[in-house]
């Protein structure tokens, strides 16, 4: 598909690829980078500052979390209007912004996909009601679906594979990696840990203040349990591949979980709630463990020499690189355009 | 101009009319009906609770500011898209919601006037200024009007002066009407009406809280100072009519006074101070006093009697009446359909 022009809407919360978190731009910065490695020809709106082998359009300079000055619903909107203002520029315009960009889409000719990342909230979900039979819909998993809406597919995320480093001879820690949040059971992680006599390394931003101060920092004794706050690339990968197993006892129906893939390409198993997509993720007992509770964590954490590590990055590199996630947009395109002349 | 068909974009923070505060829907339900009553063909789009003799066209059934429940986010552009999305069927579409529509504007070919109410913050100029020379914008006040943008026209308000009683022969307080904020001068007030040994009766809804409980109330007395809330027609209409003056000691641009018109309306002088669009509401000396302080708002309160009352009102018959207001946007609108035939 070289030739085919693509405008793909960033959000402007972080930068893309994003510093450390931005879970969002970070997937849009991979599937920018991967579509102009194939050829086609990507405009990337988003923040001044990102970093792309794509043509950069862009309205803001800094992302409004970096920057408390910044209006961000002035932001928001002067970033989104650009893009549909340039519309007739493109075949296809990729929204990964959320709802706002649908309520433009009736006004132009120019088909928008939107990938749903997920849903802040129910009360957004009437915007996608609107649009189900104008926009196009891709869930970032099965188990992310709204009944209420329709789907053009699910593409789960992919990640570049080549940069995380396997071993298959780990140390003695456990990992929790992942915003400080109760959603992502950093509490639970300490527990378990706990009562399993191991070593836990937190890592990830703190999100809430309030839990991480009553509920985390007063465990971390710097010896069994250590924070160590977010980490980048390649420190990342070292602490991925060598950890005994990521700890991913979620409290949410989390849409998508980008550690768990990058923890099991880095040969390391991952347990998890079986909440969410986590069993789309996850190859139970071969890649890590579904479990229901933090008891039948514990248990596996007793069992976990049983998963072989080269397993778990060969389910990777089979279901989550970069390039099938790139794959999988580009025949979304196809559909789309193909619907679009049947129309 | 029968025939001529407007779109009416209505905020959606307030009911339209509002129930007791919302001057922007207000002013908004004021135009409508006006134009109604004209012939013109106007489909008001507002929340579902509204009340119009124009059709009316709603997404959200009740105000966000009457419903916690309610994203205002996801109202707004559900709210704005609904207009922009029958662009085709009106002639114009005339904006007074605040900036956010604007960036829709450019994706329709039917003409978009603005009527800025006034800028929350200097943070939305950018919006206004993307914009300027592709949407038409209508000043509230030659005061209001920023050096960056370029304006159609400036409307002065006007409000239906039939419903507002006059009264030759006040008693003997003062009044202040409006917001309790420190923006409006309440404490101001309290100041100059005790300096002056006068009764205070005032009137309005609590904005800022703090405000209200450590700079206001601690000078009720229920004896000379007295607070009575929010009022509404037809008390508002004797409390105006009644009063010795009106006390309007501003501490900001004021972009417009709609209790500045409604008080002379009903024969009552204003004490302003001489900020913003106050003296393009006042004739000095005549409908009341431009001050620059306290001291000269209370040496005005003993040259009240000069002010002729009956002066005051005819100066809102002859400035600032509904039907004026009216007419003066039938002008806007036949200029910018004159100059869309040019383009």
């Amino acid at each position: 598909m070289a030739g085919l022009r693509i405008a793909m809407l960033a959000p402007i919360s972080w930068r893309v690829p994003p510093r450390h978190y931005g879970p969002w731009e970070w997937v849009t910065s991979l599937l920018t980078e991967g579509l102009v490695a194939r050829g086609v020809d990507v405009t990337l709106f988003a923040t001044g500052d990102s970093l792309t082998t794509a043509k950069l359009h862009s309205v803001c300079p800094h992302p409004y979390s970096e920057d408390p000055e910044i209006d961000a619903k002035v932001c928001e909107c002067l970033h989104i209007s650009e893009v549909f203002e340039h519309a007739e520029e493109f075949d296809i315009i990729h929204n990964q912004f959320d709802f706002l960009p649908l309520t433009y889409s009736r006004l132009v000719r120019t088909p928008v996909v939107t990938t749903i990342h997920g849903f802040s909230s129910s009360k957004i979900i009437p915007v996608y009601r609107k649009y189900n039979h104008h926009a196009y819909y891709v869930s970032i998993s099965d188990a992310d679906r709204s009944p209420d809406l329709e789907y053009i597919a699910t593409v789960h995320h992919g990640i570049p594979i080549e940069d995380y480093p396997f071993c298959d001879d780990p140390d003695d820690y456990l990992l929790f990696l992942g915003r400080i949040h109760p959603d992502k059971g950093t509490h639970e992680a300490i527990e378990v840990a706990q009562r399993a006599g191991a070593r836990l390394i937190i890592a990830g931003i703190v999100q809430d203040e309030e839990y991480f101060k009553e509920m985390v920092a007063p465990y971390v004794d710097d010896d069994q349990i250590t924070y160590i706050g977010p980490v980048a690339m390649p420190e990342k990968g070292e602490l991925l591949s060598h950890a005994r197993a990521l700890l991913h006892l979620i409290n949410f129906d989390e849409p998508f979980g980008l550690s768990v893939v990058e923890a099991m390409a880095s040969g390391t198993p991952v347990i998890a709630i079986d909440r969410g997509s986590m069993r789309e993720l996850i190859c139970d007992k071969h890649t890590g463990f579904l479990v229901d509770s933090e008891e039948e964590a514990l248990k596996s954490i007793y069992k976990i020499t049983t998963i072989d590590r080269r397993e778990c990055r060969s389910w990777v590199e089979e279901n989550f690189t970069q390039e099938r996630m790139v794959e999988d947009y580009l025949r979304v395109y196809e559909m789309i355009l193909k619907q679009g002349e049947q129309r």
